[in-house]
């Protein structure tokens, strides 16, 4: 199966002011990504508000960005849900449409506490595609699924013909490491924390990853890979470091679902607010916002139209 | 507000084989429940694998529920999902079908951190309701809602008019009791625990629950509340102490959505299997869990037809 | 084995200002237990710091508490520690010098993870006071050690022959219950929350129990006791809200570790600081404590001299 | 302050058969962690069941030690205990027997919450030994001390003088780099993660760390570092790669303390068994172990007396 190869980005749903999604922006979205170095989108995921979705906002969503998406540039569908069924109907949906592959991570209910109960879930959907590359969406933190990937590959494999690999969103570069070894690198291990790009270069891994600040801070992410493999360690290391600097700014503000897609707005896409419970940036937060982020020159660095 | 005296009953979902809902059995169902002394029906909930149903799913069984239901048999609508907005639909729906009153816990996806996230979503779903009652599903040990329910109790007064009350699932007696006293007894704390109906009642508390285990079980925990109202506590212990022992069987056998679904049918009313991820009980499995209640007498004592 | 009838208090350990142990008040504070009705000392537990001290201190304490005993009154001594070989020489110290009992939660560290590894751990130190009947202190909001009760009676039964029961610190009343059944009440079940003694009552149990919060509020909780065996409910009742009200209090100021041990000063016995890592009660924080214990009367019915 | 360059070794403590410490092995195990490239030994700690000894106990292991240390050969003597008293007694010893330097983790009881805790902890323990250097060992999965670092070192800095630095046992590699970047590198950040050594060098940082692993695989392990250093990045990945591996083995003989301690035994240093609550390897498991070693060429690569 394929691999991906660079960057791909985990877009915020537009909303209108009143909350209903707004697809307008997602023409500009799509080709500002593309201008700076991303090479597909993972939409409907957690940045992307997915869960906070009706079925068919979903639906709408996953048409207006396969519409939209430039030549080569991968649209992957996040279809998970609580319910299979409805899982199963959005990942046949996407595959209709032409989307280039699917994903989904653990339902948070019931948290899931055994292999085969994931292995179940995840057959249920991806056999929903099977002309598309499925991606389990690895990130426990939200949904408490802390299963043993290793664990998942070898119950996977053989099983779900269609399974293509992992989004890890996890601390653990052992565990990373260990899947990305697993017969010989059978599955695409997709690197999935923007703060640790460069670590998992060295180990051999994160040529393709899934970010979430990428959508402002995606050119010096994508040039953190490209330093590496032109051998320029100080570089690589420079831009780390300053992505980590964007990362602590997020951090005060509810993280990058809530604060980081308000900085889509301060760089000129306003996306509009996020969907309850999330609380939204508020206007002195914002004030406040933008002169942390003036204060480690990012509007010199970040995204450009 | 009306206060629920006595119990209501969280009904599991019946599916046909194929994994359709299957709305067959819910008139039997109903008048099966009402016979064994259940005051209503708390549905679409976690008994009743709402989370895993689609949106038109859940709306055809509260249509079914509330056509089904005899005179003065409550139904009450769990609506709560990760999108408000779906819930929030599923509310008017509720209200238009002629529900009693609705219900939601809170999100697992994203979890609940503070207690003003809650009530927004609490808000923006019974809003949509505004004729209904609305209870408060406080079951943190399936969405890690560990929230001070005498906080939200304060938060909602005043600001939610149709907040009614919580069902509370959770073992701490002392902050039931003490959200029991809040305005002395300003709303309806329903005992949500099977397991210490006995107890709660010594407190002060319990003469309204919502009971998982009454599917089955139901005309022996109604007798604890009869027992113990009529002063004959020896009989209100032996009660208790054998619904405890059915408790256990159910904890060998997944817990009450999938253990205790399959009892159904062992009683007469098969409602077919759950859903994925959940794993169905085995025939072998079915063999000892038939055996397991045997022991304890139970098809002597349970529910009946 | 003899079961303890009424309540132990967990008493609190004197510090002078520069952190030395301070013995002086302890003839004294066992007299005032004793006439408000306690019927003995948990010493070195949760409330005592038995953790922070070193093992000379331990052994210096239990001597002290022996001594000062009245008539009648036990003194369990707290043995355990993370280090089994220091809680086993805790344990014969303890018998040498003439304890009623000894007691012992799991270590915080290494968490227990398997019943086997407590088993193991318990029988070390039980082993060491052959004479006197040993208690499992189970408080696993405290040191993580989550295991199924019930489990644990089955592995010391006829393993560790002064295993006597388990002082229940936890919230389930179903567990609890559990394991009062165990073999016709095989073993001694200490209630440990202070909070919810009269449902205890009801369901059958909490006639013996072991308290935090009756250093100071003894008389109230020995109060629900006498109350509940004489019949009269609703005397139970408002000695049980009373009580929670006098928790509620402590909640605001750090719990009982902190908050209560300050309160002793406030009833006319002061025992001076906490042991680091515990933050100490300000002076400013002091004068706010007395005043909402004054908004609930307490000081007309807290514990005499 | 000086900056520890190269690995330091967690070593076992040797117990007899029957259970007590034996100093004997001490020299020889000194002997050949320096010939593998060990530079110095953290004494006392988690691998070292430092809080399963009695304080008598871990002063005569510090003596030892100390005695044993070859020239450049540093003893950091790990005092942290739930006692604060107890933890600034063995600093004072560990000072005055002529230690390198001092460490202590966070007490598993009662639970660090906050900072501020943390840092009087800290406090009070290093003042005891104000000519050494103390390092903070962040092990959050053993104590629960989930808190931020980088305001540990906010809040050490100017408050507490002979503060060196973090022996870093976690995953968050951002976290880690942001400690390293606090102040320009102000503070010694030792890398206390066997399995993700390269990775980290590559971000900047684990030029120093502290291994448990080291014990038996310490050539392998320093070999990394010296790869990197020397530009040879495949011979860093393979060695990492199988340093994993030997970990991988581990795990499955619950862990470094339980199953790497036997490991020792299988490359000619029997240390004995673990304490309890500890289970220790059976025969049965140590023909596995030995089975599985042997399958990655294990004693062809480890450690060499």
């Amino acid at each position: 199966m394929e691999k991906i190869i660079g960057l791909i980005d985990a877009p915020f749903t537009p909303f209108y002011e009143n909350g209903d999604v707004n697809l307008e922006p997602i023409p500009a979205y799509a080709k500002m990504l593309q201008k700076n170095g991303l090479k597909g989108v993972f939409i409907n995921g957690s940045s992307g508000e997915g869960y906070m979705l009706t079925p068919e906002e979903r639906m709408r969503l996953a048409e207006a960005w396969v519409a939209a998406a430039p030549k080569d540039f991968k649209v992957i569908v996040h279809v998970g849900s609580c319910c299979v069924r409805e899982s199963r109907r959005l990942a046949e949906h996407a595959q209709k449409i032409g989307a280039w592959g699917i994903g989904a991570m653990a339902p948070p209910f019931p948290k899931i506490g055994r292999i085969e109960e994931l292995v179940k879930y995840i057959e249920e959907i991806a056999s929903g595609a099977p002309a598309l590359p499925f991606y389990y969406y690895h990130i426990p933190a939200f949904n408490g699924a802390y299963l043993p990937m290793v664990k998942l590959l070898e119950a996977v494999d053989g099983r779900v013909p269609n399974f293509a690999g992992i989004k890890y969103t996890f601390e653990s570069m052992y565990e990373y490491n260990q899947c990305r070894l697993y017969k010989n690198g059978k599955y695409d291990m997709l690197h999935g924390q923007d703060e640790t790009i460069l670590p998992c270069l060295a180990m051999g891994g994160a040529q393709g990853g899934i970010g979430g600040t990428t959508n402002y801070n995606g050119k010096n992410l994508v040039g953190i890979i490209e330093a590496w493999n032109r051998g320029d360690l100080e570089a690589a290391r420079a831009l780390q470091n300053y992505s980590q600097a964007v990362i602590n700014v997020i951090c005060h503000f509810r993280g990058n679902i809530v604060g980081g897609k308000r900085i889509m707005k301060l760089i000129g896409l306003d996306l509009g607010p996020n969907r309850t419970p999330f609380q939204n940036i508020t206007p002195e937060e914002e004030v406040q916002l933008r002169k942390e982020l003036e204060e480690i020159g990012f509007f010199q660095h970040c995204n450009e139209f």
